[in-house]
């Protein structure tokens, strides 16, 4: 309801004073007929933010595909008929979101499909790795491409990281303040790196337990600690750290329930797209 | 001079309404010594950005290495003291920053090297191929990286692209009517993709020339055309579209004058970086 | 760490284009302390968003006492050194945001404690019921006499009410899906009215129940049938609608975990505070 | 012209990064016919505000109430057809802000009819103490209310209190400062405790004197002595401080032309009401 | 207590996305001693806000004249040293500012003494005629010259005007609804063109008459019809209109209030000034 | 396609918190017809700013000039139909903007004509002397007039001055430089004071040199140098300060390439332009 103000700071960012190139040779009134193309496949994210922004223009879309649809090289994504100038004015803008959101919906697709052939159930998640100003897109693309977005800031939930432990050093009475002090509308996650503060922390009334930087051994061990105990089924279990493409299946065919990944969002290659002007409307 | 409201929006997107974990974990007045390190090697970029958020933030900065140092894996970048929950609270925000930026300079500066191999003239240059509202991060680091950052946005200089010509469909008209309507501050360039119109292009009075998706033998064919008609030393001459890593060397020993890339922007992978609480003051 | 625009912006509120009568009335430079006092009895909340002010503006805090505190008729508040147009310029915003914020507390505390007397386990929540714009405000104020905030706002948690299953008729299914589709960080509530919705509902995976407009009678029922269910240890059951001061320790004594009531923010009382220029220093 | 934007950050507020309960429950296209209802009697406030932002949101208007009209228990105060996740995205910020500005306009006509009845040419006005960031709702729901808003903020007339008294100690020269300094078009306004005061600064040409903290009884003296000197007519005098529901009466039947009350705004209980979906439309 | 942020927006535009001159010639760290010249005779105003966004930026002010100060060529307004870029960086929007603030305040005074040598009572008076977005200064440098603000915008008082009339066709009735309906903390004005209707307007209550566009005689048979009816003492007369520097005596020693004058505000001459840098310290 | 925000910005600086005095006299759904006139002969200019605001609040266009178009005593520049309200909220917002680009469009044309007269090829500039927050209006209305609105902002092209100089003495030097690290789609200029320097500056690889405070002798004097050095065709000339509508056509008739005034935008005087109610709609 809100994102066109956002999307309009994009496109300011991009016009500055205003595309000198159409002031000094697109007539004013100059009305065209463009397309949008993806030039290589993969998964479409960020349509609906293009719709929004051309919606506001007062840009006529003809035809569009949807958030998540499959692109092949050569996929109609847009097609459009409007003014010229504002159609060439918001241009890159239009593709560089795109790009960028459609890239991390197919890398984040692509992690999915590998992870669930070994594990229908496990969830890929994102994390706070994005970059600066983009999260709500990026967290987007990621569900999209059907990832999990995990949480979006600092105030959503309780994450527990080695920071924190840090300063108060215990695992059990950081779970315990935790959960005593924050509202009972959060969740309680922490961050441990063995099997035995892994069951502290589930006995101490975590809602989510995050093994970090644990090799996929190390993780088995944790999640039958958590077994022998009777805790894992009170609980989450998420994967983090040094997690790749390469060894992804090793941790999702572990009885993890999540696995979450900085790269979804913020090394995702751009998707290529590209804006044609097919017909000059007379 | 006025960078920091764009960082403080950084900082607001993460926090949220606070950092609930610190709240209720970290007492108020605790006040710790934290470096940031890398995680593998590069160039840094963003440090003068972190720099100016600590300092608005009242964070004391006791040690920090410069944009354009070299990073090996485990190089002390930041040493911090200060409240606890401040530096907890940027902590995602300055490493998100600093690993989007240096992952910038740290793929410009190869290419940048990769190239001037050949010819040490060329210039390397960024594209508006950017991520939305980060534009001036990432120009600032391609030209730490060593590379041009280009025009900064659509009113920066004339830029006649395919899509204009589709409109008016003469390029020595587009060339003559741009450099008598834009003001005398800006340059006029033009997009062509064979010879002839670079010709007719330079003829028509261009500053720059850009010879878009050409292969290397196009690119020389064009340059010699050029210096046939005498025109070679009167304008620059650019090259743009599908050149990568593999096959930037082909073309940047051509005589051309910049080489630009949309990946040193879009796509370049983040570089890895990590906080670490290494004292609580008493 | 960026409320301080917020409270600016309150500030600019007040001041219009400027406090006409102090420039016409007091000498630019003249220096003044003043005191801050309470005119009545209640739970201090407001003064880190005064200091926050202060600071930022300059103005020296000599004495100050603590969100939270007992305040009697005449307890001194803050005591303040500064420029007698700054102090003045900015008065009333002060008094009316401790006003606010310690009325709020204060009804909180009280009904904290009516609660707490029958049932030290239970949580007094707030709502969503907040007055627009001072929700940060208010629900910090809700929680500094002892309150839960509750959800700060839409994105926090799922929270199906009457209105969504008007739409999709099914308390399982709503539930279930709620569960499937939101991200794994994020708990799920819903709003039931009768014992067998609440039943369906903790059975489907809701993390919590909020029992809606029901009397005292209809909620121990539905208590009963969660328990009798084996699933009342597995959810945190809530109460809402209708509860008021009077009838509040009779929901209080059930062993429900958290009761929420709209007045705690949208129909407290302000409580009374003056500022007082005690000396005008040479 | 301009309250949309503002309207819009109230519901900023409430949806954070967006509605996660309609995203995973609502239909996109769902469209739906809802009401909102009176659930008390009252006198209606704050409708211009909702319908500008229905408007401008797209949601259709069928019918409406207006700002004024007298509420039942029940009464239909506006009924609607729009997509049903805009209309619960936006639900809650609708029901807080016409229950705040209701309650406001509620208390004051209760309290302008109880002065009227005794004095029918008095009027009953609000203060700056409004809370931080409402004032224009606020000191416009007084005036549909039948109260007078008072003065905006601190620019908008000179208003000399006892803090100003306090550096410059003589009520007839800062009047006649006031009058001379201030630009033509502002009133000059002073707060006096006493006859002798009043008289004083009627004399020094002071457009309104307000009798602060004084009983009736001293009111009628000050009247008085103010007839006496043939200043009267020449001057408006309002009365505040200390002035409840229950004393209304006797200051009113005194000969003052305005009474203010801060707990018009800082503390009128809000008015309950509700938003219903009565209907899905196919 | 809140323009900073006016100044930084005013830095900002000249800035774009940096100083690209000084970033590639100028040392980061280099210091200088630079000095603001006025070029001109006249009179000083802008000087506070130059001062505060100074401070602000961290650049140290040595001497500095004062607002209001009579200026001669060669008078040095400020003194400042600090870093090179940073003083590069706003010299160009202290000069705008200085020069269009001291523009006006030098023909403000010029005409007030003008005025004041026929008719010492006379108020010299701006109009809402100024530039947009800067009212605020232009007003404040009305002032400073020594004239009146007038009203600083359409909620500051209520003005009627021949637009006005021609939908309520009535003078007299037009005041009495003004005053029964505008809160009483604002004045009325009505605009008349003849003595009757200035007659009227004064029995009806206004506190202000504008005679509008009329010559000095049609003026003195106003006042005198006025004077006649026993109502001059009672309101304030202000004249407008085709007044010019060249006319200004004749109305002037006319008995009227205030004369309020288009073009101090929308075509004063901006002053000369400049900064020099006179030392680079080592 | 932006500009609107900052068009709202000026209605809002003059509505404060809205119109009072159509508040109390205009009944709410009044709807009007309305003429604005010129009240003098000149360059319109504002024109596409007015209908921009006009079209988004919805106020009809019935007739309308365009930019650029001659003005004569009594032009209608634009007839509207809408509601009054609106229509007289915005009045002055619209005259203001109209007057003030108008009568830089004016002067502008004037000038461009007077030089053109004697070199057609001749271009007349605007400086960075503009007032604060209007760069972007003023720069337009000087291309509506004819002229050329230079560089926009320190960002937009290389412009090395006196201050500079006096920091890195060394004309060629820098120069050099500034060709060396400025992206190459900058233009680089410099401003020189006499014939040596503007040829070094020339054979240093300037875009453009600045003849700054010459006489027309001495202008004369460096484009004979120039030409002597065969430099003159490699670069455009630019004369600068101390130029004005007296000395214009002797700089003019020298053979320089651009002339640029501060004048035209800090010291054009407003064109007078008023607003009619012509008739008032059943």
């Amino acid at each position: 309801m809100t994102t066109v103000e956002e999307l309009l700071r994009f496109v300011r960012e991009d016009l500055g004073r205003g595309d000198v190139t159409s002031e000094v040779l697109i007539p004013e009134g100059a009305v065209v007929r463009a397309i949008v193309i993806a030039k290589e496949s993969g998964v479409l994210a960020g349509i609906e933010e293009c719709r929004e922004l051309l919606r506001y223009l007062g840009i006529e879309i003809k035809n569009s595909m949807r958030d998540g649809e499959e692109l092949r090289e050569g996929s109609v994504v847009l097609e459009l008929v409007g003014n010229a100038r504002k159609i060439l004015g918001i241009e890159r803008t239009l593709l560089n979101l795109l790009g960028h959101m459609s890239g991390i919906a197919t890398l984040t697709r692509s992690l999915v499909e590998e992870a669930k052939a070994v594990n229908p159930k496990v969830r890929i998640a994102a994390t706070r790795k994005t970059l600066p100003g983009l999260r709500f897109f990026e967290k987007k693309a990621v569900s999209i491409g059907g990832g999990d977005p995990h949480r979006f800031d600092l105030s959503d939930m309780v994450l527990i990281k080695d920071n924190h432990l840090k300063i108060i050093d215990d695992v059990a009475k950081a779970v315990r303040e935790a959960r005593r002090k924050a509202g009972f509308a959060k969740k309680v996650e922490i961050e441990v790196t063995n099997a035995k503060d892994a069951v502290e922390a589930a006995r101490a009334g975590a809602d989510i337990v995050m093994l970090d930087n644990m090799t996929p051994d190390q993780v088995g061990e944790a999640l039958r600690a958590l077994s022998r105990a009777g805790l894992r089924e009170r609980l989450l279990v998420e994967v983090s750290g040094r997690i790749s493409k390469e060894n992804l299946a090793e941790y999702a065919r572990l009885d993890v329930d999540v696995i979450s990944l900085g790269m979804l969002t913020h090394s995702a290659r751009s998707l290529d797209f590209g804006l044609e002007i097919v017909e000059v409307l007379p």
